[in-house]
């Protein structure tokens, strides 16, 4: 064994524990190793040689793009970016105060927020778990906050739940309640003896001590009757008042509800807590990159065609402003735009590439942020950030902000939705759409109506340079065009979100860039 | 029905709503009227009337005695509050470089953390149901930030957990499993019919999609299997990884362990997300009043005795830094001192009125802050916040910061224990007690003894004017000597967390002044 260890590397040893063992050795392994539940991709590559002499132009500046130009000028290659839009980011936006949007077909919408207000209608969340986005956070020395992703006290307010219907439960109700009656229902199994066949009776034991504490059933008679978890009647205060617990919703309506089916065990990957935003916007990530990258981005530039020959690539551009034509050469070229907007481009990709390209579907997705005079859903009810569970078609959930505590504006993202419900709200105008909103948001706030302002809105499968959300793989293009896509092709190799298993998040961004730059390096120093 | 809302008051109204359907209908009704699971106490009594020419006396300067006062010199009254530190703030505190604090017949401690750093090694938490302190940070302005109370993601490591013992689990594991565990056992009981007794076949129907759901079973077999919301073997990135799911523990394992107890259904009240604490440190509130009240406190004024008449009160106060004796006359006469150092003043309460302040005992609490050189549980085991729960005697929680994300150091809550463990620790040195701590931290995080810089740790039944952590009324004490407390006598008032049901909480010493004064007023202006 003491060989074993000191003439395996880590990764090879942990292979071994997991052909051996399965997971349950690999974890413990890690686990004794200090390595936590697994290592994260937390860092770029660390390459050797260098990238002297040799030009890479890097199309479109989104975080995939600012990524890999980022580490590959750290690597000696001259690197110059072609973005079509006039500023950085990609989807990592974030609008404020001025910020101007017009989807294709669609008016101007100027951003009319109050100044220290914003909606991150792009990514708004970096879980824990991505530690490859963290990590250009603490490069750049961005300063983060928590991003309240889950939160117990926020409403959920079902149409369609049986005799719960149109009625505002806080989360915590329904958990308490649900996982209560759950648990006197099995504790009164065992207590039948209804369990003998499947646990000893130590395990019996310890089971109905589990299902007391966690389900707070009453020890005389297993019977649940509230908690205070769920909530006061009236909640304990100083003198005479001890408080006054409140009653649970019976069995029967929340199975009839099936509002239990808004929770689960756990949140699942990687939507547990600790989630963050950045201090200000997400696209504070964005400026980091773009601040570093000065002008090796080259702005209003819109890529017209894309040729290479065995020497080198030709990018074709057209100045977005003037209309002017001209062309940009390098020895590489890493391909960053999203495969929607890629697959309309002229290029001399194999036949076989471009059916790869457009064998992924790209989400349609939509927000909306409404600006609200009032932060009611503090001040009234007591909500501080998370999110509104509603069935309401076309809207998704309502999310409240977790930055702004106790200000007196903020705003509400008013619907999150993606495929059909989004292709119909997008077809609104934008003040069609922010009435939508509005209409369904006052039916769970009364004040929801009165306290709103102006709106933002995007429909990202509307927007010119993206085309879609993110790209949406199925299993057939997972196993056929991916690997294609993954191994680009001759002289450009290409990254982004679409490129990972982690589609839709930065973090996939980052750590395909990552990847493919290793790949780049290698080709350019075989 | 009609005629019965209009003439009646809502309050009126709620109570018969009460009395007629219990607190179910109670609840029904103030949601239908938009007020939450309830009221909250989040504003000062409406007082009509002045407090013009009568002056009132207020003992101590911690939050019930600035609330009191603060609110009393609204109302007009001539207030003088009375504070032996040389601070304002009682229990709420934060340590910071150059803070001191020297406990009976201890060591002087000078906190030495770094610029930036602290711990609040009183009260450390805003939970959202305490409107009453929200109110006042509205009122201050006082910036809040999340305070992450609870995290699935930081380790659980039990010493006697049987086969989980000396294991770092993380939270989510624990609850993954024995979530999907039972799930499973339900589930299976469902199929074979055994519960046909208890629940319709539409009832068993719900409940096996909730299980399935919640538990994420598997739907052909009802098998739990593991979840990526446990965490990956492999997590998932770019190119060709979409990830290496983890096994589960074992349903045998886990209730052997009786790890599961380390959570409930919901987190109980007041824990619940989401929590607050004031950026920079808790004192922020307590410098709020004292900015707001400036010279109307006398700091370093010990009280010495007290006596009343029937025309004012007297207070013989001593300048704890000349020692000169002097007296302090008042019409009224707020007593906002913890009953552990006011019973061991000299005064003319009434007989009765003594031994119903002897009647409450006070909580032994103790916190230690350490400070590490390095963030290792964010570096090494991605824990942003929240607690590591351990049954490691003495330690009970070890807490990780909620600010100062990503930085360079950071101050970890080292241990934070009351009753037995909290006396033993506190006869320990300074020095004895952060070894004490590091040699408990390091069997969690194999990098905290290297990272460890300097320690400041306070014991609350130690400290000179508050003599505990908080009051701690048992059954009997409620019934007869908290009526008489609250009640005062002639022209003395008490006021603090002590005279509340939220004992321990900033809170309640707020809500139980708001109250007193209220009392004082109706006498003063009777």
């Amino acid at each position: 064994m003491k060989r074993l260890t000191t003439s395996l590397t880590r990764r090879e040893f942990l292979h071994r524990a997991a052909a051996v063992g399965g997971s349950a050795l690999l974890l413990n392994t890690m686990n004794a190793w200090g390595m936590g539940i697994a290592s994260r991709t937390g860092a770029p590559p660390a390459l050797s040689g260098s990238g002297k002499g040799k030009k890479v132009v890097v199309l479109g500046a989104g975080l995939a793009g600012m990524t890999a130009a980022y580490e590959l000028v750290k690597l000696g290659y001259q690197v110059e970016v072609l973005e079509a839009r006039g500023f950085a980011g990609g989807r990592c936006q974030t609008a404020r105060k001025g910020f101007t949007l017009q989807e294709l077909g669609g008016e101007m919408q100027t951003c009319r927020f109050d100044e220290g207000n914003y909606i991150n209608h792009g990514p708004w969340r970096i879980p824990l778990d991505h530690q490859s986005t963290l990590y250009y956070t603490r490069q750049f020395d961005i300063p983060l906050e928590v991003m309240v992703n889950d939160n117990d006290h926020a409403w959920v307010y079902m149409e369609d739940a049986g005799p719960l219907s149109k009625q505002r439960l806080r989360a915590a109700q329904v958990k308490a309640d649900m996982r209560g009656h759950v648990a006197e229902l099995l504790a009164k199994s065992v207590q039948a003896r209804m369990l003998d066949a499947s646990l000893t009776p130590d395990d019996q034991r310890l089971l109905l001590d589990y299902l007391e504490h966690e389900g707070a059933l009453r020890k005389t008679d297993l019977v649940y009757r509230g908690r205070n978890g769920r909530g006061w009647a009236v909640p304990p205060g100083a003198g005479l008042n001890p408080g006054q617990p409140s009653d649970p919703l019976g069995f029967h309506e929340l199975l009839a509800s099936k509002v239990g089916k808004v929770y689960s065990a756990v949140q699942e990957f990687p939507m547990h807590a600790t989630m963050f935003q950045p201090v200000g916007g997400m696209d504070q990530i964005a400026q980091g990159f773009a601040k570093r990258l000065g002008k090796k981005i080259r702005y209003g530039t819109e890529v017209q065609s894309i040729r290479q020959s065995p020497d080198g690539v030709t990018i074709a551009v057209k100045d977005v402003k003037s209309g002017k034509l001209s062309q940009v050469k390098a020895d590489w070229c890493l391909c960053a735009m999203p495969l929607s907007v890629l697959r309309t481009v002229d290029s001399d990709f194999s036949d076989n590439f471009k059916a790869a390209m457009k064998s992924v579907s790209y989400a349609p997705v939509g927000k909306i942020g409404l600006q609200m005079k009032r932060r009611f859903w503090e001040e009234d009810d007591q909500i501080y950030g998370g999110h509104v569970l509603t069935d309401m078609k076309g809207i998704n959930t309502i999310s409240l902000p977790s930055s702004g505590w106790q200000k007196k504006k903020g705003v509400v993202l008013g619907y999150y939705h993606y495929a059909l419900d989004a292709i119909e709200v997008s077809a609104l105008s934008p003040a069609e759409r922010a009435e939508f909103a509005v209409a369904a948001g006052e039916k769970i706030f009364p004040a929801y109506r009165d306290s709103y302002e102006n709106a933002f809105s995007v429909a990202w499968h509307r927007v010119q340079y993206n085309l879609g959300g993110w790209a949406e793989w199925d299993q057939a293009g997972r196993e056929k065009a991916y690997p294609t896509l993954l191994a680009g092709e001759g002289r450009i190799m290409l990254a982004g979100e679409h490129l990972s298993y982690l589609t839709g998040w930065q973090a996939g961004a980052i750590e395909s860039a990552w990847q493919q730059i290793e790949q780049l390096h290698k080709k350019a120093n075989a």
